[in-house]
């Protein structure tokens, strides 16, 4: 049974506190959703910000491959005609095949909202759809607050959906906008919705996070006969968010049977999840069913040795089939087999009973004491175990820095001038190189000396560059001179890799970080002219 | 109906990757638990670390107010006497009345993990049971992978718990350990228990969240007759995290009826979650359902504009009955309504027509689009509201600073010798002021060099200190060049405020927001000479 996704990532998930889309932002999301197969995308409300309606008309010129592009916007307001409402102008130029219209079904917004009468909300309802269909637009028609209004007044409700179906709204969409509602209530509201219409094969639903059952809401209302479900990649939305359709594709397709996407669209999932999670600058949630990067992590030490022999003992799905992948955990609780089972994932072969192994495990015990961690941090992992079996061939040794930084500030209010300055001495190779540059602050400083010290000797260091940069108080009761951990992410334009320093100087962390950043790059494309590329 | 809520936050919230509990952390944790008025909070594996067995002697020596604190472990091993096996001497001298006993339900694990037999298996149940109970303690029985066990041998999986009931545990909790299920099977498989045994009201049910639905799922339980609830707090757990307890009590108390806590525990679930979350040294979700800072946040002109004549138009509840609050936000999105709203509520009169407003609004487009973000810190907007408005008092000027930082590294792995110093020149009242501090990093020296500079003008600033510190790289393309946003979280003991600086240079951006934290922490001491404590 085929199930019509519906992604308002670009509209609804929009509304989440910290977000906001750039033009550019919104159409490299809507190709990653195109490419995921998403039938119908949600792009914004033409007229309602200059951003969405550049937006359509971007993508008039390049169109997308499979997807329709759906205009969103209100019914007419009260007491005018749909063919004059100045509002439709926006979405008509939109140029869009369908357009979704969102209308009341809660007497309450009906009267206190809209300040109109419940006779002139259905007329705006029927008017809008008969005036854009007449237009040659096709119609999804979303009841806002449907179910909070099915309880307060069924009838009513009942009479607006009857409204949309009869002037020609394709679908009808039944939205849990405050989102605070349980999946025995969704269920129950759906199967009175179908027995009242006599069954229906348009019905759709929108769910929020609200109480925490979004998802669970979604298929409450699909296993209750819905065709259509809306959502948001990573469950974007205001408040607590909407249905998330990384969570929501594999439960209907893998869990339930429905069809969705076609299976190589569903491997793409986690992919398309951190993906779209980079665009919008969130931090992707890790611990996200299916597409996190812990979903398929394992930390305790029983988990890990039986997960190896069979594991369906411990994954509820594989995770291949949702293209994420099973991950070792190295972790202070981690007992000896989890630092073998990494170790082995890194080529390494070490057995229970060879010393070093428990030299590994004490190192690593040590170093989370005094703040680090290993567990976001693979590559300087990998140096450590480097390290401790002796086999570390480090491109190059600091001898020491300098960082210097002036701000002047001479007149109130006008803009800071500020200067940094940092020199690097390291050796290679038995030759020492002294080198200064400048930089927007002093990291930047500091990176630009120790890349210019060291590219003599290594030009390919010049395609790696920084992706991300994380700095975390580890003792925020000491304040500005509390221990500081520094997360670098690095990429050379096809691996990434991450690292890690701790120091209670941010400069000095940092500079741990990039420096072991370098060498990880350094190793990695050393070993790929060797060999084929090895996943990390 | 009462429903008996079970804390495992200590147990298996800390296989959450990421999340290291010290004994100090877990003894704070169980405090905030018992204040909530949970029954039974687990408290780790006596025996399985150190850490464990302290934690239990110290909870001998100051117990909880009201709550049974746990221990938890596993069946006997199989091929040997439960009197006789060593994992049981530190469980029972932990000297909890209750214990917590997991066995295998799934007969899979049975044969391929403990390499058993079916048979072995029950013994190993019904043995430990009694021997427990012998020994004086009330036992519930964890039955692991309860759900996947039944459905692939369901006979074996009922006989197991035919076992543990008969042996004498008082409570069945059926886990769903690899979080697959769905809340349509939990339902099922719960329903078909309950009719096996003729009814019972000692089930309970343990969920995690692989699936997106671990709330659901317990819910579904709890609807098909289950009396016990696990969880944890924040929904810490393995991969993708438990049941979250702080969306579960407020859907079962004030959405489903169920008695959990009194109103007044629950009006502190918001407090406990936040403060959970800063004792694990991990970010609030701020879009966790009821505790979430986001959860009642408005941010669509539309929603602000209906949410102030009437709450329930645009929420669930009612915040403060979780101990949340409704907020209104500032953002690039805002419109006019939204400024105004938020300029209220900071006790500034301001109407739509006041030329004003539309400054205020274009100055936070401006800005936002610069890096800042006000949204998270609104400490800051404040203080930009008040110079916009004239109101601004600054009680100093900065003229200048300088930062130097040296590192020496005589010898390969020899410990860095690192020094950092900072001068800074300040203006207060005409009065220039010029001090140089040292700290363990540039930003530490800087934040000490200042502070010493405007102590002996107002000293009531050794009271403030820093309680985060948070830096986002805005654009990673640029490498350790890229503009940096500084959030810093301050505290007087009372209030917390956050404000925020942007620049490409960390130590510039850290500048603005300690400045702008000391502003607005000597604002809000001179407010509260002056009247009680305004909420922030």
């Amino acid at each position: 049974m085929k199930i019509w996704l519906y992604d308002t990532t670009l509209r609804d998930g929009a509304q989440r506190e910290g977000l906001s889309l750039s033009l550019e932002d919104k159409l490299r999301i809507a190709r990653q959703l195109d490419r995921l197969g998403i039938p119908f995308i949600e792009g914004g409300w033409p007229g309602a910000n200059p951003k969405d309606v550049q937006f359509f008309w971007q993508l008039q010129e390049t169109p997308l491959q499979q997807a329709e592009i759906v205009a969103f916007c209100a019914t007419r307001r009260p007491g005018r005609k749909a063919a004059e409402e100045p509002m439709f102008e926006p979405i008509l130029a939109a140029g869009t095949r369908w357009v979704t219209l969102f209308g009341k079904s809660w007497d309450l917004h009906v009267i206190e909202g809209l300040k109109t009468t419940l006779v002139e909300n259905c007329a705006m309802i029927a008017d809008s759809i008969q005036f854009l269909k007449s237009q040659g637009r096709r119609v999804i028609y979303d009841a806002e607050h449907w179910f909070d209004g099915y309880l307060a007044n069924p009838e009513y409700a009942l009479q607006t959906l009857e409204t949309a179906l009869a002037a020609g709204a394709e679908w009808l969409v039944l939205c849990d906008t405050n989102g605070g509602c349980l999946p025995h209530q969704i269920q129950a509201v759906v199967k009175e919705v179908m027995a009242h219409f006599g069954g229906l094969d348009c019905l759709g639903i929108h769910t929020h996070n609200d109480a925490g059952t979004a998802v669970a809401n979604a298929l409450a209302a699909v296993q209750s006969g819905v065709r259509m479900v809306q959502g948001t990649i990573n469950g974007y939305g205001e408040r607590c968010g909407n249905a998330n359709l990384c969570t929501l594709i594999p439960n209907l397709q893998l869990k339930l049977g429905y069809d969705c996407v076609t299976p190589e669209q569903l491997a793409t999932l986690t992919e398309v999840s951190r993906h779209v999670s980079e665009i919008v600058n969130l931090a992707p949630d890790d611990h996200a069913p299916y597409v996190g990067l812990s979903a398929f992590a394992h930390k305790g030490g029983i988990h890990v040795s039986a997960v190896q022999r069979n594991p369906r003992t411990y994954e509820h799905i594989e995770p291949h089939l949702v293209g994420n992948q099973r991950r070792i955990i190295i972790s202070e609780q981690a007992g000896i087999s989890n630092i073998l089972a990494k170790t082995s994932e890194l080529g390494f072969e070490l057995d229970r009973q060879h010393p070093l192994s428990r030299t590994i495990l004490e190192r690593i015990k040590h170093l989370e004491s005094e703040g680090y961690q290993f567990e976001a941090a693979e590559a300087s992992f990998e140096l450590l175990i480097q390290e401790i079996l002796g086999q570390r061939q480090r491109p190059f040794t600091l001898k020491g820095f300098d960082v210097f930084c002036r701000t002047d500030s001479r007149q109130l209010e006008v803009t800071i001038r500020s200067q940094s300055l940092a020199t690097v001495k390291v050796e290679v190779n038995g030759e020492e190189m002294l080198t200064a540059a400048e930089g927007n602050g002093p990291v930047s400083a500091l990176d630009q000396a120790l890349r210019k010290a060291l590219m003599s000797f290594y030009p390919e260091i010049a395609e790696f560059h920084l992706t991300d940069y994380k700095v975390r108080i580890l003792d925020g009761h000491a304040g500005t001179a509390a221990k500081t951990r520094v997360l670098v992410e690095s990429s050379n334009g096809r691996d990434r890799w991450t690292t890690v320093g701790v120091s209670a100087n941010i400069i000095e962390a940092s500079y741990q970080a990039v420096a072991e950043a370098l060498e990880y790059g350094l190793q990695r494309s050393r070993r790929s002219q060797l060999s084929p590329l090895v996943a990390s």
